[in-house]
């Protein structure tokens, strides 16, 4: 039996207490300052409101003030914290983690590093880390196409755990694996976080096709289609010049977290939205008053930026990412929809020959 | 402009007059005898019934018993006939093809050769050509996620043609070609047509999880996105052991198509009516009531018969195709549903260690 520690108590941290608690192990939820309701919602033993279900009330939940006894002789740290959030939390964690133990990790996106370029999360988390820690816990990425929701219910859930460390991405398969939650592992970190990042910018231009099937009322399939492999294959250059593989991009990661992202969730009702007709900054407000956070925003922007630092050392340009730059377009405010993803996914009108 | 004859005035046959008849071409529509309804309705200027939509008045329309008359000087013919019924269509045909003019192929899916073997359909059309033709009209494959309906309202459509033959395809492209309906070419005729078949198979299962969400009104989205990277997985290695090229699956004709056909269609609502609890007896029956033919269900058995001829060979063996061995199981009356898609398509367990 374990004892692990998981630091945000939003939709995924919560719902990694259902694999968690089946197997026997001691799980604490801690919640951040923004988590205070949630808390107070699982505490009375009422379904956490954004996954429609309760916790099991072996789960120790723990209040902002008590992060050093929620961490206390934990073996194992899950960091399910916003992008935006993670690094604040973690320096508020450092001086309570054991060395030796996984630091897992479920936030997806990019941050910028000390000399303000974009990174992926995990260099950013590791070079926070004290030395001791930088040498002795090894930081496990958790990707693949996982609905918090459907983790919590226990329904059938493929998941991607990637990690330099091969024992220590072996042993948290083997304490959060259960018949329900099913876990592949991979050393491919940089792929997995691309995918996981990159598949939430491109969630929303797939949501755009089923708001334009919305607002006029037939499909746009083909349109659609069109765009899946197209930003599969902007998410394969993008790990590929990072030091990613493909294959992690055809697999789970990638394919499936693109498509299951796609299916629900607030990219695709920002895509959505936009489809509709609705210009970016009265969707974006809605969705800012919902208080729906819409990760694929700020990754679409970082990747951009990403990109431009890669097309510097002459690896990538933009024009390689003709779906990516499409959406950025759309991002800041063009409307042009249609016209802006089928010049970006089709293929090319071949030109006609002088003999013909 | 060019003269082109379409044999087969079904869903595909007909949307390919839209890009023709926009181009300037003259178009031949020719209606088999299953077909003489759909003619009817067109002559009478009203919409395909599965259209939706009426052709041009341009579009010259033929009987069945005219079909010497349809293909008299055409320098394009297309086959739009159901993988059945291709190989009769195309005898009766050949007296009237004209040799150097190329042969494009809608058709989809799997028959047998004159061993008893199972093949794609684009070397059973060659074996049926008389040595002249087989020497001078290339065969074109028409794949690619489109749907027919989109096709022929003029809506954004990406396709792919392939053929051994560059000059061939290139002059399809640019024949067929308009600012919607925009042609990828490829000379991977086996990875298109792997593609082609098999994604009408693999949308049955992905319709099985929107059928399960029908009935339990809750969404199976994990599974689903699990197993849509199985399926691309799958076909990769179909396509790799007979010749065909990964990039093709993981392009449109593979990820695309795939997207394209779990949407909509008949395989998705065969799928769909098994998640909802329908025996295959009960599901396949009211679909042939409704005079829906399901071709994924002739693709799955044939697809089978192929792995195992390849197994023979020391190819491939069933165990590499959990997700069409799960498909098989499923269509010969196995309503173990759930339970045989999580084996087919999750991650195993692994196996615990003996010092935990």
């Amino acid at each position: 039996m374990q004892r692990i520690a998981i630091l945000g108590a939003g939709a995924m941290g919560t719902a990694l207490t259902t694999p968690l608690s089946q197997n026997g192990h001691e799980v604490r939820l801690w919640g951040t300052e923004l988590d205070v309701a949630l808390l107070a919602e699982l505490r009375a033993g009422r379904p956490h409101p954004r996954l429609g279900v309760p916790v099991v009330p072996s789960v120790q939940l723990y209040d902002p003030e008590n992060l050093a006894q929620a961490l206390a002789d934990a073996t194992v740290v899950v960091l399910a914290i916003t992008s935006d959030g993670i690094i604040s939390i973690l320096r508020r964690a450092i001086p309570y983690l054991r060395p030796g133990n996984p630091l897992m990790m479920v936030t997806k996106g990019f941050g910028y590093d000390a000399d303000q370029h974009v990174q992926l999360i995990p260099p950013l988390l590791y070079n926070e880390l004290p030395s001791e820690l930088k040498e002795t816990s090894p930081i496990v990425a958790v990707g693949g196409p996982c609905k918090a929701n459907e983790i919590a219910a226990g329904w059938p859930t493929a998941t991607v755990y990637g990690s330099n460390d091969a024992h220590a991405v072996a042993a948290c398969q083997r304490i959060f694996q259960t018949s329900a939650y099913r876990i592949q592992t991979t050393d491919d970190v940089i792929g997995l976080e691309v995918a996981a990042a990159l598949k939430n910018a491109y969630a929303i231009t797939l949501g755009i096709c089923n708001g334009l099937e919305l607002a006029q009322e037939h499909p746009w399939h083909d349109l659609k289609a069109a765009s899946f492999p197209q930003a599969v294959k902007e998410m394969v250059q993008f790990a590929q010049a990072i030091g990613g593989r493909s294959e992690t991009i055809y697999g789970l990661p990638g394919v499936g977290d693109l498509e299951v992202t796609a299916l629900s969730g607030r990219n695709r009702v920002l895509g959505e939205r936009l489809g509709r007709g609705e210009t970016i900054t009265d969707a974006l407000e809605a969705m800012r008053k919902a208080e729906q956070t819409v990760e694929g925003v700020a990754a679409a922007r970082f990747a951009v930026e990403y990109v431009e630092y890669l097309a510097q050392q002459g690896k990538l340009t933009l024009a390689d990412f003709p779906l990516l730059s499409a959406l950025n377009k759309m991002l800041a405010g063009d409307m042009n929809l249609i016209e802006l993803l089928s010049e970006a996914v089709l293929p090319a009108l071949a030109p006609h020959t002088s003999n013909e």
